[in-house]
């Protein structure tokens, strides 16, 4: 059975990150740029973003080697692409953000071309819930699509009603710990996800970064480690590709059982161990499908017993 | 094959215990009756520690209903049990030592009696690594025993030789995540890992709590998540009854190749999600094997995709 497509929407950005023990600039950034990337490994993907006339072909070339659908992606000629600056504290326990250029991100509202609103798989990356919310509007209902929905801490504090209407409205929540936490206000991961699939989405991930990652869902619950990562470089848009590995995945199949959302659960974990290797989306982009084979089945292998 | 038997020696203690929620004391405790009551649901069990005249016939009638082998267990007439009060702080995040009387522990010197010497699997809890040593000093290199040994963090920063010299003794040795940077100043538990079997056990385990553990063996890595545990109590006790289900696993098998292990890494977390339920050793004593191997299904459940 042929892949059915995915459709990645969020931000795009050029990035600037300082970790500990490096630092680079000039990076393509953003979530959907790591979302759309990491899924198109398993489906064909669409991106809905905006950018500015600054952004660099080599970018876009980036892109394209992944074969992504880019009708969706607004080039606004008279603006810069947003720009974020960060950077890690020691032991990657947080980071600050230190420079921030909304830029055209600022008026972005993400507008469906018409060939993307039957999408099957949509994957909303953590942008303004009312935008999220916005796009759901836009989605045909009669393609029933599956859309999962990420969400950062930013949004609990400031937009939360918004965010509460969307969980309605989701399929899949992807949120990491403290996120969780914060929402939820419950400090067992059990708990909390019982308590989030309660606010609406019947499936639900809590990620825990070097923990590995919880799913929850209605025909049970899973649990898995994390990839034995030794080269740990920059844990920018880990999350971000992990969602996108999920959409990706799931669209491949075409499925949203049980079993399907496990093996899912289990590439996103393989794909994001890739992602926080390299600065930018240079290690996923480069590691290849087999490399991410690889890794899958090393976790079955270390996991199983 | 019938199983071996297990030898554990440690502390035994009457314990007073408040968490954020709850109280409660005249408690039995110590290191040796979690590992050596979690240890006889899979082998016949030898306890080596020392109590006073004051160590109640309860906490005696207690470890006969786990036929646990008594020999070993030193009684002063003179002395009262070593008594230990703590009180954890919110969510758990560590824990305050409120009172210590050592008493009868303090003078404690392990000694096996002579039918104890050849017993094949030994865990040595986590007493003063000079201590551990004499003990070490005490079994027949006939038999060829496999060593366990815990250890924690006043340990490392008071007699840190002693430690570095028990390392090289041992088979086994179990730790948890800051114990592991302490030791090893290595922040990532791979290569902790990695670099604890270079100090020479060939075997070690890092404890990662709810997050988990990971198995480091010459033939391979293993990591499990957590039992889902929803009712948690009190943490006290979990890392040694995790550590005495490892050793009373190993003997029951008579095995210690890499499949023993991961299996009995499992058996650990499914015997410690129980120890949390409850204060002292109550869920732990009462749970009964059929719910340990529950658990233990469980565990394969919830991991395999």
């Amino acid at each position: 059975m042929p892949a059915r497509p995915a459709l990645v929407i969020g931000s795009v950005a050029i990035d600037r990150v300082a970790t500990p023990f490096a630092q680079s600039d000039n990076l393509l950034g953003g979530a959907a740029s790591y979302a759309a990337i990491a899924a198109s490994y398993f489906a064909p993907t669409r991106l809905v973003g905006i950018v500015g006339a600054d952004f660099p072909k080599s970018f876009l070339a980036r892109y394209r080697k992944h074969r992504l659908d880019l009708a969706g992606l607004q080039i606004d000629p008279q603006g810069k692409t947003f720009y974020w600056s960060g950077k890690y504290h020691e032991h990657f326990a947080g980071r600050d953000t230190l420079e921030i250029q909304l830029n055209v991100f600022e008026k972005f509202s993400p507008t469906l071309p018409p060939a993307y609103r039957d999408t099957p798989f949509v994957m909303l990356g953590a942008i303004q819930p009312a935008l999220q919310n916005h796009v759901i509007d836009q989605l045909s209902r009669k393609a029933k699509p599956f859309i999962l929905a990420d969400t950062f801490d930013l949004w609990i504090h400031t937009t939360k009603p918004d965010l509460v209407r969307l969980l309605k409205r989701i399929d899949l929540f992807v949120i990491n710990e403290e996120e969780s936490l914060l929402l939820t206000g419950e400090r067992n991961p059990i708990l909390a996800g019982a308590r989030l699939r309660k606010m609406g989405p019947r499936i639900v991930v809590i990620k825990k970064g070097a923990h590995g990652s919880l799913l929850f869902h209605p025909d049970g619950y899973f649990a898995i480690s994390a990839y034995p990562v030794t080269k740990f470089v920059d844990p920018t848009g880990a999350g971000d590709s992990y969602a996108g590995a999920i959409i990706g995945y799931l669209a491949s199949v075409n499925r949203t059982d049980f079993a399907a959302l496990k093996k899912a659960v289990a590439y996103a974990t393989a794909v994001s161990s890739l992602t926080v290797e390299s600065f930018s989306v240079n290690r996923l982009s480069g590691a290849g499908r087999k490399t991410i084979d690889e890794r899958y089945r090393k976790l079955v292998e270390i996991t199983r017993f």
